[in-house]
């Protein structure tokens, strides 16, 4: 089910948001979503202690880590550290997808500056 | 790093292991691995209380689970819950490749019959 990329904010934009697995009765340590950007949308610039690991699965975006901006391509896939400041942004034409795994108990993202 | 996919073992054939995240410092509580399936391998059958969840990435394959078989294309996502004889398969002509998302705290798999 395609849902809101977050019920409430407007520091994203043009993002949706689908959970995979983790949610619907599993017992994993982890939960496996599927985000995909409209061109010139973005997540929410935030920071968190837990870690994020991202998959391209279709077109190109931008990873914002810090102060690195990291081209993400299908099958590319990133790590972001614990409270490392995070953006994801779709600069192209074309929808950017990508997979994002994060521990199923973990904390409130924060909205960084 | 293309290593191989188990240490030793004749239940297995033409599988190769990438392991991805998870054991390089990170602390997530999860595992980040690619598998690829070369035509007419498969992996070990085999059962074990963790869970996985699988996304196909390349090519086409089989997943065995129990007695169904499980069609798997790419951007596919399959939930093998605990306990569940599972085996995944190439039949095809191209390598089949997916990637494995497990808890990494995880009980050894056991051969099942």
């Amino acid at each position: 089910m395609v849902q809101e990329y977050k019920a409430e904010g407007t520091d994203f934009q043009g993002i949706t948001r689908q959970e995979l697995t983790g949610i619907f009765g599993e017992r994993t340590n982890f939960n496996l979503r599927y985000f995909e950007i409209q061109p010139g949308g973005y997540s929410s610039l935030e920071r968190h202690v837990h870690e994020h690991v991202i998959i391209g699965a279709r077109g190109k975006g931008i990873l914002i880590n810090e102060d690195r901006e990291i081209p993400i391509a299908v099958h590319d896939v990133a790590y972001i550290a614990p409270q490392r400041k995070h953006q994801l942004r779709n600069h192209g034409s074309e929808p950017f997808g990508f997979y994002c795994i994060v521990d199923h108990e973990r904390d409130q993202p924060v909205r960084a500056i």
